[in-house]
Formats: C-alpha cells, sequence, structure tokens
C-alpha cells in the first residue's frame, strides 16, 4: 500500500503529567533515533517533533546535524537517512498549517491514546482510510502520561490504543509507534 | 491465543560489531524497559538478558531491583511488573537449559535477523506453529550488529526479517522486538 501521505508528530506540548497536570515534557535522544527509523521504514513522509522550548529545539537540531553532516553521516549513513524526515515544530497548529501547505489539501489528525475513547477506530478502518484517500494523515503520538484532552477532541478522530494479548497496556512510545505503524502501513 | 510458552532472549554476545567481527555489546538501560514492557504487554514469560560480563550483569540487577524494589517501584508500579519477568544469564546455553527445565519439554530457538535467509519462515507461520504447539519458543534477538552466524545455524528455524513498505530496514532491537512480538501474538 502507499503511505505517501502520512506524516506523524511525537509531543512534547501540551501533555500530562503523573498528577494530571499539563506540562512540556523534555524531548529524549532515543525517541528521535527510534522512531525516525520506523517512520522512515513504514515509507513515512515527515515525522515532528514538536516542543514549544527553544533550549529543547536546539538540541534536537545538534543531534540531526551530528548524524547528519557531522561524523554520524558517515559512521552510520542509514541514521543519516532516516533523520532525513525529521522536522522540529513550535506547536502542532504549526505543523498542521505546514503539511496543509505542502499536500494542497485536507489533512486528517489521528489521535493515539493508551486509553480507551468511545469513538476510536480500529488499526484496520484507519489502515483502510489511508490507503484509499488521496489526502494526507498526520499521526499524533504523546509524551509523559499521555495527549492533553483538549487536543484529542480536535482531532479528527482517534485510533484505539494498541493491546497485545494481556491486560498490560504500558508500551513506551517508541515501541507504540513501530506496532502502530506496522498495522497501518505493512504491505 | 495463547502464548504462554513463549521466552525471548536479547544476546549481548556472541554478536557482530561494525567490521563483521565477534564482540560483547554493552547492556542498554533502554532495551530493558523497552523490551520487558514489551514482552509483558504480549504475554511473553520470560525476558533473558544474556551477558557474560560480570559487571554488566551487575549493571542490569541494580535497574532491576530500583524498579521492583527501590523508589521506582511506587514511582511506577506498572515498569515493576514488566521488569517481573525479565531475567540475567551469562550464555544462551544456560538460557535454554532453564526454560528446558522449567517447561519439562523441548524449546525451539527462533533466529531473528535483519538480513533475510533462505530458511526464514515467515511470520504467520511462526504464530501458527506457537499457537498450536505446547513447546516452549525461544526467540533470540542479537544487538550490535546482529547474531553471530554461529548462533543462527543452531537455531531451530529463523523468522523473516520485519519490513515495512520502503526498501529501509534498520529498526532498532527495541523497535523489531515490539513488532514482532504484535504479528506473532496479538489477538
Amino acid at each position: 500500500m502507499s503511505t505517501g501521505n502520512l506524516y506523524i508528530a511525537l509531543l512534547h506540548y501540551p501533555v500530562y503529567n503523573k498528577r494530571g497536570e499539563i506540562v512540556t515534557t523534555a524531548v529524549t535522544n532515543m525517541d528521535i533515533h527510534d522512531i525516525s527509523r520506523a517512520a522512515r521504514t513504514y515509507g513515512v513522509k515527515r515525522f515532528y517533533i514538536v516542543t514549544p522550548i527553544e533550549k529543547q529545539k536546539q538540541f534536537v537540531e545538534r543531534i540531526l546535524s551530528h548524524w547528519q553532516k557531522g561524523y554520524g553521516a558517515t559512521y552510520n549513513p542509514s541514521r543519516k537517512e532516516a533523520f532525513g524526515i525529521v522536522r522540529v515544530a513550535d506547536t502542532l497548529d504549526d505543523v498542521i498549517a505546514t503539511v496543509s501547505e505542502e499536500t494542497e489539501g485536507r489533512v486528517h489528525v489521528v489521535a493515539t491514546s493508551a486509553a480507551s475513547r468511545g469513538t476510536s477506530l480500529s488499526c484496520d478502518d484507519v489502515r483502510g482510510k489511508i490507503s484509499q484517500s488521496g489526502d494526507a494523515f498526520l499521526i499524533l503520538f504523546g509524551t509523559g502520561w499521555g495527549i492533553a484532552e483538549d487536543v484529542l477532541e480536535k482531532a479528527d478522530f482517534s485510533v484505539e490504543p494498541i493491546r497485545g494479548n494481556s491486560d498490560y497496556n504500558h508500551l513506551s512510545v517508541r515501541s507504540a509507534a513501530a506496532v502502530l505503524l506496522d498495522r497501518l502501513c505493512r504491505h
């Protein structure tokens, strides 16, 4: 299947902390590496790292630069290739505006959550939508204790939480992103 | 489906480095966290971290202890639960012996590799074997530049590499383990 119009974003704001307060989380190096490699594997067009904090944006740019232009680029060319689809953005609205402009069409914003929501679609349903539509789809992943309710409500729809075959439902965002992309995009 | 007899092992020896030499890699904190959470999610019975180096085994035990008995256990009980299935082992042979003893039956050793092998089975075939057999299955994941040929040859069979929908084939071992478990074990 084609996933030429699939975009993903990792939100560091607005997300919850353990106490249910809205916070900005720190960007982690491993998220950038693992999720960019998974995104590149599944033909995602762009992976946006969303944080409003200037120092954090500089941190991401420094990592990207190391692997794209520095020693890392020759040491590990496949990392350079994965990082080629990574972009930094201030806000989710900025990401939506950029993708809209690039695709000149509608952008369907898809929320993910570890908790079930009444309006969630199954992975198969979302897979069908992506493969049958020429529109762009932007899948949101959260950090911390999950994406703020406000953002979840404004999304066009949600996809069901990743469940395995147990009552345990605590994948890392890196694992959840890889599994979801596999369910939505594998041949 | 039941995966009550599924075991996984992460090998830090014998694996290749970038130059194709057999080395022992360092254990990384994130592998323990991400893979134990994925394993627990998919009903894996035990996750073995295999390293012959005493200092590395102590490093793993210290991390496990923090999240199982220390501050981490109360701060994040779901991490404690995931770490409950993690064990440290000196060698792959030790793991096989332990699992054999525990299950009192045959242990099928399943290799994984990012490179295609002539003898690889599809994920669906392996899923069928696991769900239909009462035997134990032990899936091996490599670190560094992959599991040594010697071990791959001694495995009962290999499972096909994880491919997305692109020519890019460089998932992290954390992502590859999560995706493979989803393909083999999801409801």
